[in-house]
């Protein structure tokens, strides 16, 4: 059974599909744009267990392809892996037609979208995320990007796929910590869109854990919904969608300072969101119940709940730099009710407690 | 007396203001965006004449002006150059609303707005040029891009500014060179669009060429006018506008045979452009008087009408590689009468000998 999200941006429409065994069904791919060329861009760790599957259902839209393996990880999101795809699709005389495939989890994705979105000023791209971060976040929404040593994510784009395909067959290989680090994304969307899914998680948590299908098909197609919800009202960020970098502001202050690829995208953001709980909590817009299905859950996934020990400062100065600071001011998504979110700035000694707190747990 | 061009993409508006004086006229600026950061690109030639006049006027519009200087000339157009913005950028805190104003040529503009584009997945930048080319041509209709060392403008963006403002004043210290270049750019719009407009060319060309401002600022506006109503049919090029690449197929050849920086954009296009006249005469669709009227004025420009002696090979094969190839087959744009265009293959016995023909010119 195929579950099907459409997406309107008001500038793009598309499909995400989600089901067992898309990779392998003619349908899937039925309605892509029949180029000579086609280059599955994937990783080192995702192509000997799902490049030539996808290839041979291309070729009967492609005359031609190929296969470009990235090395694996979010230390490569880089300027110089970005490039390799450049050189395969000039030296493979790529042309404006040429439509890419991103098969892999979040860091192909981006590196994928970006490539696509600049490569003789935009060509087709289509999702194809293996991971479970990758299916309920990164592809939804056409957020691409490259991080900069100077910041994540920093040089990027808004370039949305033409298709979504979520294979949930691909998660059977996915290792058990990068299944919970997606879990945490999943989770997210609950208390800052809606309590009755967040209900469902902790009920079904332990089948999600062990991945049944049905209850995976679910937590993607949920996510997937809001997700779209969200980015249909706003696909450029200047409002509403800012709401599910919940848990990003401090999260990503966890990832720059330890360096990409120490914890987990989806580990970092799982932390970060039980900060911005409590930072909810003290500015009194939940309560501490909440607070503590929010610990619950993050614990019953194996999620790690206390944050580096990184100094109040640190924390302050990195998230000075997060993309949604305006004019030097740090603004938070914080729950403005269990259910729903909101973006606003938040005082200093309050931010420094929910550190503390979070470095001690 | 200023003269405006709007120009509406269907996805942008913006304004083209056209006269001498501009950038100390504070009505330039008026309604550009009041962000805490601006950040002035521009270059190692253009900074001593014009960064600080900019840089002062902006001063009412943003807290905190800066002046970046990039490498002068097309062999700079690369990555190392791009990433340098991107650091100016971090290393100055620039959030999301900062504004950037590319003053300078076409190298310039076209860096800062692909900077622009991706800088957070996108910030607003206003153009400033400073070359009769960048004026006529790369200001106009949103491309962006850098070279890679296979290609030129292969990695780039479609990215419309929110706003243009072109000083003729700025034309005074351009090298005639340089203001020679341009002009070819400016005559590749009678050809191709309005045959008035070339009459008027052949006409006024010693008061251009002694660079009198009132015949600039018409050759500017018309220009800059054919050039919108061109992109406002068509933003993304997927057909109309690939006539404004008439000369450019051969044009590009040269530039990337020859490196860089050897011959002028300009000189590249109006030499392609000749050549690109000649073949239309081989195909039956202007007479020789055409061919003769387009060499004479390139002639009285001094621009070089003899084109590169890299072999016919060498020709086709740089052109295969061209971002309007589809398929592997060359097509070129060709006038279809005097004063319109079209895109067509070729024979290719056809393109060999216009080739042989302008290498012996």
């Amino acid at each position: 059974m195929t579950l099907t999200v459409p997406v309107d941006t008001g500038l793009a429409r598309y499909d995400i599909r989600i089901g067992a065994g898309l990779l392998r069904d003619p349908a899937s791919w039925e309605g892509m744009p029949p180029s000579r060329h086609a280059v599955i861009v994937t990783n080192v760790t995702i192509a000997p267990l799902w490049a030539q599957t996808l290839a041979q259902m291309l070729t009967s839209l492609h005359r031609q392809v190929s296969v470009l393996e990235l090395p694996d990880g979010e230390a490569h999101k880089d300027w110089p892996a970005l490039n390799s795809i450049f050189d395969h699709l000039l030296q493979s005389g790529c042309d404006r037609q040429t439509v890419l495939y991103a098969l892999g989890g979040g860091v192909v994705g981006d590196m994928t979208g970006f490539a696509a979105g600049c490569y003789m000023r935009g060509i087709p791209f289509v999702q194809v995320p293996t991971t479970l971060l990758a299916q309920v976040d990164s592809s939804v929404g056409g957020k691409t990007a490259i991080n900069h040593r100077l910041g994540k994510n920093m040089i990027g784009l808004f370039n949305q796929p033409i298709r979504v395909v979520c294979d949930l067959d691909t998660l059977r290989t996915l290792p058990q910590r990068e299944l919970v680090a997606g879990l945490a994304e999943v989770i997210k969307y609950g208390p800052i869109a809606d309590p009755v899914f967040f209900d469902w998680i902790e009920r079904e948590l332990d089948a999600l854990l062990a991945r049944d299908v049905q209850a995976l098909a679910h937590a993607v197609q949920r996510s997937c919904e809001i997700k779209a919800q969200v980015v249909g009202q706003d696909e450029r960020e200047g409002g509403v969608r800012a709401i599910l970098n919940f848990g990003h502001t401090f999260g990503h202050a966890i990832e720059t300072a330890l360096g990409y690829g120490q914890w987990l995208h989806g580990e970092a953001v799982g932390c970060g969101m039980l900060m911005a709980t409590d930072l909810s909590m003290q500015l009194g817009l939940v309560g501490p119940q909440h607070l503590e299905r929010m610990r619950d859950v993050l614990v019953r996934c194996g999620l790690p709940t206390r944050a580096p020990d990184l100094g109040v400062a640190a924390y302050l100065s990195l998230m000075g730099r997060d993309k949604k600071a305006q004019a030097g001011e740090i603004r938070f998504v914080v729950l403005d009710g269990w259910g729903r979110a909101a973006v606003r700035p938040a005082p200093d000694e309050c931010v420094s407690e929910v550190i503390q707190r979070a470095v001690t747990r």
